[in-house]
């Protein structure tokens, strides 16, 4: 196991088609229809359905989970501005810096912020607490 | 419509079990083993798998979405803290409340608390700034 320190990144490619969209709103509930109707969307400011929020946060908790640190990690906290809509079938880098890391207690603050890979905007801006008793 | 104003409160009681879990795990790729494996969570603090947390605070933007307020609305930014974890097959109940209405550009902020209803303990505590041309 690679001993993770403060300042250490890790960046991870990914997009969302429109039928994991769908499964998502059938899963939590969540039905609004500026995730799923097009007529709706396209009277917004979006102008064609937007991904969920959660969904698209949804990359960072799996990532801090399974590959860095990894497996075992616990969520303690997690701050997200949604600063640009997120659409399906685009790519979009997720990047994880450690800011802080606190032994005592097994845990750190990561700094997790998602990209439109294309504009090169950043659409996720936020900040998360983690405990993983392994890596920390 | 009912008008929305500071201090309006909703509530929504809400489970997921095993299965919502594993789909979660399956959509999202969050195959952290404290979600999934018997074995591992026994050998946590946990004792048992513990449902995803995007996957719990996936209830405050389906009800914010879909409820309280309603159907538009955008997310802008969420705090969560996990305070506790949570488990599949109990009962927990969301708490939204208004904070402040900025009708200026049709946001507000909303308290969004969990808790445990057997056990009356808080499992989440957050912020939501959501828009909402129609409501705010």
């Amino acid at each position: 196991m690679t001993k993770i320190e403060t300042g250490d990144l890790h960046t991870h490619i990914f997009s969302f088609s429109q039928q994991e969209v769908k499964q998502f709103a059938t899963l939590t509930g969540d039905t609004n229809p500026l995730h799923l109707d097009e007529e709706f969307a396209a009277q917004t400011q979006f102008k064609k359905p937007i991904i969920h929020g959660m969904l698209s946060a949804s990359v960072i908790s799996k990532i801090l989970g399974t590959e860095f640190p990894g497996g075992g990690s616990v969520y303690l906290q997690q701050s997200i501005e949604f600063l640009r809509p997120m659409y399906v079938d685009k790519q979009y880098e997720l990047r994880l810096v450690i800011k802080e890391i606190y032994t005592s207690n097994h845990s750190a603050i990561v700094e997790t912020t998602i990209k439109d890979i294309a504009s090169k905007k950043m659409t996720i801006r936020g900040e998360a607490m983690i405990m993983n008793e392994e890596y920390f």
